[in-house]
């Protein structure tokens, strides 16, 4: 339990430097749309299962992580329009 | 189980849209390191939990997760030692 608090913290927290930076530089050109939309995906899947296999830890980073997977989304999609037409 | 499978399976390819991003630009600048990083740190913890729960969907796409996770770290590290010195 212990141990997939941590692992779930870290691995959610993990997705606030990538956010931080595209806040920052207003860029997110290099960062491949497809990863946070397969992470949204995933990691709702993950909930669903978390709550099937009753682990707490699961549940609750999923929720926070697919959250912060859906604003990278944003960030992604509000820039890429803002600046030049990428093919 | 087949959920979490299937969970596991998006969640872990969700990372190859980005390498391959990264291969074919040769550009990871607006990708933060912090982000694989934290994430081969916590996926490495994951597979332990996943060991002590007993939970092979866990242990699987966390491993897979984390080698793609490093080679993502290589790619920046390799690509940022390249270009220019960003600050």
């Amino acid at each position: 339990m212990a141990m997939g608090l941590v692992a779930g913290f870290l691995t959610t927290v993990s997705f606030i430097p990538q956010l931080i930076k595209g806040f920052r530089t207003g860029k997110m050109d290099d960062v491949s749309i497809s990863m946070p939309v397969l992470l949204s995906l995933g990691m709702g899947l993950w909930m669903l299962y978390g709550i099937g296999v009753d682990s707490i830890p699961v549940i609750i980073w999923n929720a926070v992580g697919l959250s912060l997977n859906v604003i990278m989304i944003g960030l992604k999609v509000h820039y890429g329009r803002r600046s030049h037409p990428s093919k």
